[in-house]
């Protein structure tokens, strides 16, 4: 069983804006101790899957980036899509590049930026998930056991316990609102859609095909150039008219063959602020601070000011991102409209500062 | 009658920080509009001062500074403490270079860094105050007709109706509660206390000799300098050794010849970034804002950022100041505490930031 590994890194993560900007994304940035959350990525990899069967699939912007912080990896393994078309058309690439390699390979395609705090558990997940994918040729993802009623997450409603730690799926559900996710919670039934997928190369070749047959035959048109200088000319000339959907939704909820390896070892996909003031060592009132801050009067705030003094005086529940260029101030409960901040920069055709 | 004003212009503002520092102080900064408030001061005194009757009391750091600001004034005329004594010094040292060359000219005493909108009827309230003191050689406050419960103000007790505006002081109190300016308010014999003086330099000099005796006799040991070269270092070798009080706690609250003018002239002495607030014109989400700012989904905030862009997302009643070295986040209830992120600076030797 050969097995690679396929990282998803084409967003931006404007939730993460000011720090995040199209020239240094959320996956990118040391938003924890010293490494990018992409280079954690790779890292947590390290002796599970060989460096020249890592794959990443990112945009033009990030290509160059993402070869500094990984020199380990190979740059022809680093490839970049013309166009962001959501994450089907992408999973459909890497399994026609990695299939002419092996056919049967097992591909376990990762997204960028999650934090794993328990990485030995992680791997053992994903050895179970890998064999088992190998062996029945079915379309595996990772359920998160939930801790708390999330509502943050889409769900995976699971049915019978086929082996170890697998389970048939019998739905996935969107984000619940909090009753919904406080009854997922008690259930027992109900994972955390964690974005990670695992399957054969030939498997999910046949699954795009038999599901989304127009990707499925703009992939072929591919086919001629793998491994040849004519195959980024193709890729420019085809991709752009591949379906923009993701694979959730044009794969996984219509295939027969879905199942979802509970795991349990301390997975964040840190979508917000939020997540990363949760995530962060917090002081005793509750401040996770990183620069140079002066707290008086003020508690469970997340502040990050690394070039610029900054002072939070009465302040409560607030976000504090002080960059060189862009400050944000943000309530806690309001970091999911962030991207509004960037959505208006687009429309003032700023882009400067996004 | 002559008539001298002196500005006293010897304070930083630190609840102006990070705005207001040592060599930009609160009064030298253009807060509202093109002027700073130093120059809003002199200018609203145009055609009822001459300029060489104008007079600044100030310390070493901003000397040159209020020169730059007001090269209508003489420079002799903006003269440096060598040492900050509070304000019965102050007063001493301008009733005693001022009563040299009139003894009984009429002195007002003004600080450098109120609002005044109604200028027309500030300058009529100044000529009862003063036409008052010099026939009747006492000592006149101007207190301002409260409009509303304030309790960042100290108060005025009135008693008898004199003429016009002109009212007996019983005596001055301290910054009230909230319960207690209401009652002020209602019962109408109450009127803020402005901090503005008007007084004949006899008269103030022979109250200093009563009620300041030892102030009298440091100043006495001046009067031979008073225009010649020497006068600079006589005040160095003898102004430190000054006792340091307030003119209202040493003198008009001692005095039995203390009156007040009642004013109404839309006054306010912007205390703290919540009067900046207030006098600032809003948007309809109640958003005071300067400089390149988006607010989504906030309210009644002040937000300042003239160099950088500035986001601000689900924020209530907060005041934002950013500047090119330092950032301010302060609760709105709690402006008055923006002292102690000075107070933390200068313990920790950070003279660059304050």
């Amino acid at each position: 069983m050969e097995k690679f590994v396929v990282i998803m890194a084409g967003g931006v993560g404007s939730r993460f804006w000011p720090r995040s900007r199209k020239t240094s994304p959320k996956q990118l940035l040391n938003i924890f101790g010293e490494n990018s959350m992409i280079q954690d990525t790779v890292y947590r990899l390290h002796g599970f899957i060989k460096p020249e069967n890592i794959f990443i699939i990112t945009n033009k912007v990030q290509k160059a980036l993402i070869e500094e912080q990984l020199p380990e990896l190979q740059p022809d393994n680093i490839i970049a899509e013309p166009v962001g078309r959501n994450t089907a058309p992408c999973v459909g690439l890497s399994s026609l590049i990695i299939g002419e390699k092996c056919s049967d390979a097992v591909i376990i395609t990762l997204p960028a930026d999650h934090l794993i705090s328990d990485e030995k558990s992680f791997l053992n997940s994903l050895e179970v998930a890998a064999q088992y994918a190998y062996s029945n040729k079915v379309l595996v993802t990772f359920g998160i056991q939930p801790t708390r009623p999330d509502t943050g997450y889409g769900y995976i409603n699971i049915g019978e316990n086929i082996e170890r730690s697998v389970y048939k799926v019998n739905r996935f559900v969107e984000k619940p609102d909090l009753s919904t996710a406080i009854k997922y919670l008690d259930s027992g039934d109900y994972l955390w859609n964690s974005g990670m997928f695992i399957w054969r190369a030939d498997t999910i070749y046949s699954e795009i095909k038999q599901h989304l047959p127009n990707l499925y035959d703009g992939l072929n048109k591919l086919l001629p150039g793998i491994g040849k200088p004519e195959f980024n000319s193709l890729l420019k000339a085809n991709f752009p008219n591949f379906e923009s959907i993701s694979v959730d939704y044009g794969i996984m909820e219509k295939s027969d063959k879905v199942f979802t390896v509970k795991g349990d070892f301390g997975w964040n996909d840190v979508g917000s602020w939020e997540s990363v003031y949760e995530l962060t060592i917090k002081d005793s009132a509750d401040n996770a601070v990183v620069g140079d801050v002066f707290l008086s009067d003020s508690s469970s705030n997340y502040v990050y000011s690394p070039d610029k003094f900054t002072a939070v005086v009465g302040i409560e529940n607030v976000v504090v991102i002080n960059t060189p260029d862009s400050l944000l101030v943000c309530s806690r409960d309001k970091v999911q409209n962030v991207r509004r901040v960037v959505d208006h920069l687009n429309k003032i055709n700023r882009e400067n500062l996004v």
